[in-house]
């Protein structure tokens, strides 16, 4: 499917508020793209869809996961909202056609991150994180980093998500603790000019 | 070795510091295993010898890791710090003549925690956090909890411990999070009297 269909598709299938952040994120995605050099189409698409599985109940997630064979850990097993990513990219995959392997990766790990994210993964993350509706204490800052060195406003926004999900006593999930020290040991080979 | 034979080698072996840490520290896991009705003498070994390898350099430490085959893994190559649990419970067994199983994991754990904690290991990691020397804002909080309720203590003190990580800019032990994960479901269990 082409960008319009989705959204059209979107649009029917969403809810109002989740559609403007859909919408949101695509743009958001698109211009850290034109930033960082990446296809700027691959990051709209990834931000429109990244959200399509997420208005579901939590039932009916845990629901598609088996059906679709999405794997479900013991965390997610408690906290089914942590599967919209990972059920999120195979139902762009099935239902959307998106074959682009860092398309579907980086709608998997836009919400608990994961190890070594490329860049693709880290711009859907952060426009998840930092579209122009999202309002919370530290977000100008983390908006200014991510224009300016992504892997540092990833590991401000990872560092901002497990304070968050602790301050909530939910579970923290450990993909979210791999990608924090994956881009940690990046930037520090990056800082000791390895990188 | 017995007690008192251990408690004079480490006071050879230890700097003062450390020394008077680690007697701190058996007395409280003493006194927690009082409460808790479990062996008052394995808790006062397990507090006595956690920290009885931490006084080397990190060098030697990752040395003796090779030496005794201790696993080292990614995060702990990078922060090798963090093997003097599990090198300390190796030691312990081969130089002290340790045997009980359930000490030598209490060992193990005390720095990052790892899941399904017997409560020995509990003892032994929140007597490390809470001995009468230790001072930070909230250990009075984490103190009156261990004697409490000895599984929120547990939460409180890794939530702290993930908190400064972040602050520190540090890389988060895996094991940490799976501590957290699993003292919080066993917590959700009991409150839904099935734990």
């Amino acid at each position: 499917m082409k960008l319009e269909e989705i959204k059209l598709e979107l649009e029917h299938f969403m809810t109002p508020g989740r559609y403007i952040h859909a919408i949101n994120v695509m743009n958001c995605a698109a211009e850290l793209a034109s930033r960082y050099g990446v296809s700027k189409e691959k990051a709209a698409v990834a931000g429109l869809l990244h959200d399509c599985v997420k208005d579901l109940p939590r039932g009916e997630i845990l629901r598609l996961c088996d059906e679709y064979g999405v794997e479900v850990d013991d965390v997610s097993l408690m906290q089914p909202e942590l599967l919209h990513g990972p059920l999120g990219a195979r139902i762009a995959r099935e239902e959307y056609g998106i074959e682009d392997e860092s398309v579907l990766k980086a709608i998997r790990s836009h919400t608990t991150g994961e190890a070594d994210m490329d860049m693709l993964a880290k711009i859907t993350y952060l426009a998840d994180y930092i579209e122009p509706d999202r309002r919370f204490p530290g977000v100008d800052d983390i908006r200014r980093a991510a224009f300016r060195d992504i892997d540092s406003a990833m590991v401000m926004a990872l560092n901002r998500t497990i304070k968050h999900v602790i301050a909530k006593g939910a579970l923290i999930h450990p993909a979210t603790i791999a990608a924090r020290n994956s881009m940690i040991l990046s930037l520090k080979k990056r800082a000791e000019g390895l990188g």
